[in-house]
């Protein structure tokens, strides 16, 4: 049986490995970096900066597998996403064809490998013929209220973890992930909010304040960053002032 | 200025720790580790375990300090932390004191430092007189998912933590912590429950199921472990069928 070790990287500061990260990408025999195409180069390139800096196995060699796309255009968003699941579940399959028998390989992902990540769910296309270990990581929401000096919830409350394409009327305390369409524009201005791009990263940006008074600097701020980096990820906390 | 590092030490493997922890707790003229009192010494013994095994630095020397108890009777919940929270500030600000100026201290946060923990507002309520770190830790939450081989969100749908006290009809997926008073049992027996305890170490149970199928053993399994450790931490999510 051979061993598939998905290993949570955090996200974007090579420090955010855990000691259990690190020993798992030192049993690995092949260590597999998504290369994003064109605009994502920072991000493989952090990958393999924590290759050199952390493996020490001489065993362990690194593959780069290209990542293919998945059909934004299809109006079904599940369908799209079972379709790009499958195309990567082949390609998976073929990049595990090549560990030795009784061996391991490594899954680089981002944060940790249960939020917002599909590695998991495709491997599990593959059936039950290796055996899988979750290596947990630091996610961008500890990153990112870390970086502003918060707590996530308050006292004793709930907190709600939501997409931008999901993001309603805000009661309980919400992390908004994975918005490409700044959805905050559309949320009460009377709320707090605790955004923060690139976040781990020496190019890490936080903006909070009331987001009636910030969100056009977060809008600029935003749209500056992304050209120039070619790419953005960004997380923010919506909260009710006290 | 003295420097408060508020470092986040995972749920129990030593392993949780990041580099950037481990950093942290080396920049440190003392470290702070609580002292729960009786029946929770394997957490206390943890955190010394953290220290004797991760801190390299000659200078820094270890300090326990006993945590003045919540008044649990306080029928106002909010008057009843606000009151431990500052009983709390006052212990700090004594060992705040013993802290060279211009020196650093470590306080060791169970999990991460921003979930469901109180050392960032109780630190807040110091004042600005201290240049304030943030660590992130890996949570139970992330250890729980990666005990379970599950992702915590469904693709693209949203994830709610909230705590025993707060838990009503399930609609998104729904972490809960803090849960004392095994609110599971109100919850719909044809949800499927993902619990763990004692998650990272190695007393880790896992146990997952239709609700109405486990739910008995959950709480014959808490009961034991309960007794034999004298303590118990457990957390679990709540997930509609598919
Ligand atoms: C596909 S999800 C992956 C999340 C990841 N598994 C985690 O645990 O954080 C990508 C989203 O995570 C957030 N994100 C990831 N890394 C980030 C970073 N360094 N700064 C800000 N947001 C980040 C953004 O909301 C982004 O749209
Ligand atoms: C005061 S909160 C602290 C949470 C912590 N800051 C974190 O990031 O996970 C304590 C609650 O966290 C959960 N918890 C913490 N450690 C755990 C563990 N090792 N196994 C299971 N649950 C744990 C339980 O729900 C417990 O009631």
């Amino acid at each position: 049986m051979k061993t598939i070790l998905i290993v949570g990287i955090g996200t974007g500061n090579p420090e955010h490995l855990t000691v259990q990260a690190i020993n798992a990408l030192n049993r690995a025999d092949v260590l597999f970096i998504p290369d994003k195409g064109a605009g994502k180069g920072d991000l493989a390139e952090l990958r393999r900066e924590i290759v050199a800096r952390y493996v020490t196995n001489p065993a362990g060699r690194t593959v780069e597998y290209g990542v293919p796309k998945r059909d934004a255009a299809n109006p079904d968003y599940g369908a799209g996403v079972d379709d790009w699941h499958a195309a990567l579940a082949g390609r998976f399959e073929a990049l595990l064809a090549d560990v030795p028998d009784g061996g391991a390989c490594a899954f680089l992902v981002w944060g940790d490998p249960g939020l917002y990540d599909s590695t998991i769910r495709i491997i599990e296309r593959l059936g039950t013929r290796f055996a899988v270990e979750i290596i947990p990581g630091i996610t961008a929401i500890q990153a990112l209220t870390a970086a502003h000096g918060i707590a996530l919830n308050r006292i004793g409350e709930p907190v709600h973890i939501t997409t931008g394409r999901r993001l309603g009327p805000v009661h309980d305390d919400t992390v908004v992930m994975l918005d490409g369409q700044t959805a905050f524009l559309n949320a009460d201005p009377d709320l707090d909010i605790f955004w923060g791009a690139y976040l781990g990263t020496p190019d890490q940006i936080t903006i909070a304040g009331r987001l009636g008074d910030v969100r056009d600097e977060i809008v600029a701020t935003r749209k500056a960053a992304r050209e120039r980096h070619g790419w953005i990820m960004d997380t923010y906390l919506l909260r009710k002032r006290d």
